[in-house]
């Protein structure tokens, strides 16, 4: 029976560090494993196993970046009941890297893409499923999708060795009913695949749509404690625990993190619904211009910016 | 057509006031008043209409506490289309004190009562509708309701002369599929009236359970600006205005609205969604210990107060 409920993977690691650069300690990172283990969460994302050779920027990042085995050996001695699960972006990963799955730290290796780079990500899926590991396939950006683009996709991923397939709500401006939409059209075009759902809080609708989909029958929900990830977060693994209907999640050990770790890390990073994010999502929009004017002296000037995003106006072409 | 679909009823004044004791200014109150009317809110409640003699700490609390007919005139000096509403509670208010409606700023009285008080609530809204106002009757705490209580209470209010009788859930406990339940059971025991939602974020739900109440066919949708509301707060009223399928609803004037005021409110006064919040909406309690726990130097104790909550013997009996 337990193998028919929702299984909770929770990325706070990994989807948290697009807030502050994968800036966590290791004793976080140890306390937030054990803490989701004992709250009977499944899986764990501790960060991306992408190329350091591949990405700007790379030595400025936490080592939660680009997970090496050796460092997460050091930092988890003991692998409890939660796995472990890592992502990879196509183009940023390199192979070479991926340790046969009895050697590694990893049980899950998830494949994030767009719609248009499926074939790329199956080749991934192919060489990882190979290597041993469970394997996901996360279409992002789902709402700015054509649908003759996503249905050649899906029926592209229907044959390919695949564990569960993803929907993610990148812009976090999917309702419940379009949440349903894209649970129905993945059930008929991969019905031997699981699915996942990742969604975003832009529109305070992450929990809601996440709960939507675990009746739906969808497999694999994602989550992060406190919220936290990229710009308004995704749905709050608190709150998924507590409501979820089966015996083994607790709530206590979740309250425990967030009380001794994470009310200060939000004090000194933000995420989280606010105005910014809220209008990205509403205007289905990837919520980049809303987290540069949160860096910025204009972070309240909410009208402004909603101008900007609505009329054209506003923003003329550059001149030569 | 336009009839037919739903209202938003701002209660940023009345509810917020929960949270600030009703420290408004008259100057936000009027800006509040023709922003809501731009932006197509159908009405704004402006307070309570309780009686200060019947109430303890009345002299500490603002204007918007106890609405005064000429202090409104002084305040709104001109009726918008917005109109205006105020919640009374059963046992606060002198019926004395209300004008017949062609001398009062007012158009809507709400009554606020606990089901086994649908008698009093009742005799109330006679009152109300014989001296010419719109009526609404609020049944908070449903999820504390015995299912009996419930039906004998809905068949009463079924012959009064109420317009509109609301779902409220007041501990923000509740979820989509009982918010679903509540209004398959009002629709069906009250055929001949108008349903209301009033929902709390405590579980990041206010919005997605309003949401889904409008697409039931519920008339009357409750909502504050920036969700600023008691505890976790309510559904927030830019989230409304930019998702239902209006035309004449903007998003623009709320987010004026929020940028000129409510984001220093905020610094000042705490509501939204947090832990301590969370966990009495998951225990299906009324938010009174979080609130008590938010105010004191344990606020951040989570794991205390769950177990408060949760663990008979923590807390045992006084000795004599």
């Amino acid at each position: 029976m337990s193998d028919n409920l929702p299984k909770i993977l929770d990325c706070t690691i990994r989807d948290g560090g697009l807030v502050n650069n994968w800036d966590f300690s290791e004793e976080f990172v140890r306390n937030l494993y054990e803490g989701l283990n004992e709250a009977g969460v499944d899986y764990m994302e501790i960060g991306y196993k992408n190329s350091p050779k591949l990405l700007k920027g790379a030595d400025e990042a936490g080592p939660w970046r680009f997970l090496n085995d050796d460092f997460l050996k050091k930092v988890i001695p003991q692998k409890l009941n939660t796995k472990l699960s890592a992502l990879v972006d196509i183009g940023r990963v390199d192979e070479n890297d991926i340790l046969p799955r009895s050697e590694s730290m990893l049980d899950l290796i998830r494949v994030a893409c767009y719609a248009r780079d499926v074939d790329k990500a199956i080749r991934l899926v192919e060489i990882f499923h190979e290597r041993g590991y469970e394997t996901t396939l996360n279409i992002m950006a789902l709402s700015n999708v054509m649908e003759n683009e996503l249905t050649e996709a899906l029926e592209q991923i229907k044959d390919c060795p695949v564990d569960v397939v993803y929907i993610v709500d990148s812009f976090g401006s999917l309702n419940n009913s379009e949440i349903e939409y894209f649970i129905e059209k993945f059930k008929k075009l991969l019905p031997n695949k699981k699915l996942g759902i990742h969604a975003h809080n832009n529109m305070q609708l992450a929990f809601s749509n996440t709960l939507l989909a675990a009746e739906k029958g969808v497999a694999y929900l994602d989550s992060s404690v406190y919220g936290m990830g990229r710009a308004a977060g995704n749905c709050n693994t608190e709150l998924l625990v507590a409501n979820l209907k089966n015996p083994k999640y607790k709530l206590r050990p979740v309250l425990d993190i967030i009380e001794r770790f994470m009310v200060e890390m939000r004090e000194n990073w933000e995420w989280g619904y606010n105005i910014p994010y809220m209008i990205t999502g509403t205007l289905d929009e990837h919520p980049r211009t809303a987290m540069a004017l949160r860096g910025s002296a204009d972070k309240d000037k909410y009208v402004d910016f909603y101008d900007q995003l609505t009329l054209p106006e506003v923003s003329p072409q550059a001149k030569k």
